[in-house]
């Protein structure tokens, strides 16, 4: 059940970077919600190759084409489906995964899992394209969630070890969060300094991570369940399903765990009857419980593991070591193309949360 | 569903703090297994309270009674269902918590989303109790994936900031890991300098934090799915239904962020037919699939909530801020006590994964 | 995944005839749902052997206790779990089960799952007795479609070829729901002819069968999902959980195949803005979605598998055919018990589909 | 989640009969799979409409276009999808459902779950035309059945009351199974008054149901599990998601609750260490597993609801009661088309049933 998500909506993920299309099925999304496709598109486009300097020079149209769920721009109560056709043929440039794998790739475990019948071209079913539809889903569910004053925000955090300004406690730019950019970054210096090394990284024939922040305001409190079902669950569980992802914590995260319980844990406090924390270590989270603050976590994004240096690898018809030079065009960096990923998948999951917490 | 995990096994948890009994069904188990209960037993005592100086002297007995699913030291495919009995009797240390909420506890977003009807008697449902039929779930998992050459092992990584030796790449150190000790590091220097902090902390009347390492070594290459049925996905659901954890990454995660793709990718090698990496930055996992490396993650374990120290809190009849001194005994530093539940939610997450791929 | 269903609740059913304790988890529960233990006791009597003439004259203590979920006659939002334990010593009536199976029983087909490990005794998991834990789950879930307005009510339609009176289409008696009684029927003359053929079959050292009729009045409109979510699947593949249920059919069912459309369809009509249909053949479900009108359907229980007679079977051990006398005390005919079972796996299908619906 | 279905295998419906696409996308098929698109073609043919007298006149080309999950003939392990894209324009046959529902149709339902969001044009979702992605995944599960020898058949049992030979004990045609044919009975006297009943019920503007049975052999012992995961339970959730069914049973079924024990037990006999039962009462069924004879079932389909005939009904906006004649084309009986559909599902049933059992 690789490839489906979700408790009170299902989402279905299918498609292979090569093959004739890529699309996701959504179910369980109550009739009668609004859908702005051009709202929608612009968000894909955040996502897309092409656009800049630092990404891949491919240039991908991912413009859905709605199957089945949506009439006259609003959903209609059956399953949505949408799929967006692959206009890049069959290249090349893949031939010779199942025998050399390549570094940081999920060709190896797929090569012995599948036993050879997977589709290697362009990463197949494993190719960061299957992020296109996850926007697809993700896009939808934010809007929803935008039209009941549920916003969903991410910037770059982290590329290359220079780091943005930290959003962390009650930062709302519902301005950023709506336009978007194709590099988020609050602070322009730093989002300067991160492109040089990207630059950097790509002339030496590399590439480089990061670290992608998200938060989401307007959520209320009491969403989310306790155990398996809390809200930390339920994000990671997608937010795991976004290639390259390596590393998720939630408000104080990996960080809160150097501080002592006096400094971690958010004092109360009641203004005009608003109950609120005066930090938010806990990212808006307790017991995976919303406490009606931001909800914010960090995600870490490794390199780009398709580099254009050499490689030391394996031939496995052969059994012996070898070096590979990965053809193709690469994004040096992938991060900011991530972003919209992780906001896609933050809104998936919150959408689901919600729906079990009846709204909608 | 709060409380329910699992794809091919279907894991339930239930039972409050101070409730008659704590327990849980484990469903899809191949008949046939066979259970030693004198290990479980073992298993389970590394996580009960009261042994030593750095945990909360309550007394509590974890032995628990098997209802249901096994017979004669044998899984008989029936589901299995075990209950521990609370001696405890509901005390009167947490009367007031539904009306003046603990920081960094669940009780304020229970509260909202319970409309009091929860049970707060020792932090109800949310309680750090309901770890212990985690643990009889993970420790009969953790024997039959060692019944396959599977074995589950974690340290404590870090406590309020000292660290352990890291034990990154082919660690395997089985007596470490069937013996387990009440303080796991494998530096004993540093256990000792990390007991002291401790008890620093303790004599504040504050708490600390820290981070859990696990490896889980003898899976072989291609189990798991892609995208949200990956390793990571699986193991990051249940992990973060664990109580205090705010964190987890896998392999060289965060820090692997910060790296470059040359240095993070980890290549190949084949040594009579043996396909290993050089480095294992992936933690074991390309694609969601493992690689046949050890699997490596770690997570976050935030400093306990319940601190003796005065907090700032509200109080939610008056809707006016007022001070809180936690009652009751609890523990400065969960840490080394989660280190078992952190091998039982892996081994949870592992053993399902593997009956997903056909082994049993 | 044998024993857990629901979507927005998620059933655990465990325990073996003779073991330790049989019992149920119920997760996804709101908080705040009043329970009557009082009115569930009865109810679980009206499923309890060894009452009458023609079930059997085992004594069974069906008193569930309760372990978790409930606190003060409420729900308190926390998976509930219940709990029966067994007083029944493990007899030697079954010892010969894995060598000799019984004809109609599961024997057979749970040796060749289980390769001998199951357990035997009683029936083990497969075993009529998992019906009282069923009912424990449905017992609540129909107290707490009462407090909607929502009734259940099964009796018996037929046993042994004798017919009790249709209740068709607007039948609707809350007293007769409500007491119950050990031999639910409307036509009281044929209730004493089914008496009658059930002590035939039993003097005769035989079993008979029957059909059990249930309806469900107060369901709003709009209930239930398209296809795999529709009323009838999600009813059907519960009360197909049921042990010696092998027919199911709603409205006219099997005898509406065999009418025209002009016959079979319902016309609609309005009164008073309340709209009706003028027959209800359709069961009350149209597209898998409740109507409005009464959820009617039919199950066909098949005569008690265990007779005194002699039978046909084999030896697995000796590959030979044999002759088989069943031991035990055994009903004559499960039909009146099996009706609180009928009305139980209805409610907890129904609550589903309510929870969905953003009924509670 | 209305249109998902699957343990081992998920199943997603998408599309409105209407819409620019129906399709479907299965996941959990594991790679390596061969796939015959001719015969699957063959087989959706047989569902297909306008094919001769007595099915609507209406020609729809049901060829699927397959998305992603299938490479050079043979399932890659990525999630299959398939689409078929409706050449059927939008017409204006349907506008007036939601104001005066259609009986025997979902109309009404809809209109109330969905608040008149719902897509109308042609039943929408709800259409009989969702039963081709059904037949897609279903033709090809029941391909990979056949390759590990299970054979999956069903015949016309009755139409409007004239009944074809029953095939009820040891009936294996495997040339009827995989030709097949456009009327599908095993007596072609009785198919020949069948024929001639549909062809009095159309000149009235009328329509007729009838039962379908279903007969799965090749089937080991040991598939499938107890309780809600039995084998009836999970064909009847499938088989109640295609339209116009509203009764099912498994062997003698309905006729076998007027039995006593000894007639309906089915007797064990053992030859040459094969171990068979001398009836099959059981449907091959007990305790819900698979005893290793033929798997049997049988379906009521109700009369097509779309008749010609003038019928009474509701107009929703004046709040009173009309007439209403249903426009459009529509088959007199969809018993014949729908006998594929019954195996596609049950195929689909079985399929997961077998994953879950190791097969494959």
């Amino acid at each position: 059940m690789s490839s489906t998500y979700g408790e009170n909506l299902k989402l279905s993920i299918f498609g292979q970077s090569h093959g004739p299309a890529i699309g996701m099925t959504l179910d369980g999304i109550p009739a009668g919600l609004s859908v702005d496709t051009e709202k929608l598109q612009q968000f894909l486009n955040r996502r897309a190759p092409g656009q800049n300097a630092y990404s891949t020079t491919r240039k991908e149209e991912d413009r859905p084409e709605f199957l089945a769920g949506i009439l006259n721009d609003f959903t209609c109560g059956a399953p949505i489906a949408a799929v967006i056709h692959n206009n890049n043929t069959r290249s090349i440039d893949y031939d010779n995964l199942k025998v050399c794998p390549r570094p940081g790739h999920a060709d190896y475990p797929a090569q012995v899992k599948y036993g050879g019948y997977q589709d290697v071209a362009g990463g197949g079913h494993f190719s960061g394209r299957l992020t296109a539809p996850l926007c697809i889903a993700g896009g939808l569910c934010k809007q929803w969630l935008e039209q009941k004053g549920i916003l969903i925000c991410a910037h770059i955090s982290v590329i290359a070890g220079v780091a943005d300004d930290p959003i962390y406690l009650d930062w709302v730019n519902p301005d950023f969060c709506s336009i978007g950019t194709d590099f988020p970054v609050t602070n322009p210096a730093a989002g300067q300094r991160m492109q040089e090394e990207i630059a950097k990284a790509k002339a030496a024939g590399d590439s480089v991570g990061g670290i992608i922040e998200c938060i989401i305001t307007g959520l209320p409190a009491g969403i989310g369940d306790p155990m398996f079902g809390g809200m930390e669950s339920r994000i990671a569980q997608i937010v795991y399903g976004i290639p390259a992802v390596k590393g998720l914590d939630f408000g104080s995260g990996f960080s809160g765990s150097y501080l002592r319980g006096s400094q971690n844990n958010d004092p109360y406090t009641i203004t005009d009857g608003k109950v609120q924390t005066l930090s938010n270590n806990a990212g808006g989270i307790l017991g995976g419980i919303t406490t009606g603050m931001p909800l914010v976590f960090q995600t870490a994004i490794k390199p780009t593991a398709s580099i254009a240096m050499e490689q030391n690898t394996i031939n496995l018809d052969e059994k012996e070591n070898t070096i590979l030079t990965v053809q193709g065009r690469h994004d040096p960096c992938i991060v900011p193309r991530a972003v919209p990923v992780v906001e896609a998948a933050a809104a998936i999951a919150v959408m689901d949360a919600c729906l079990s917490a009846g709204i909608f």
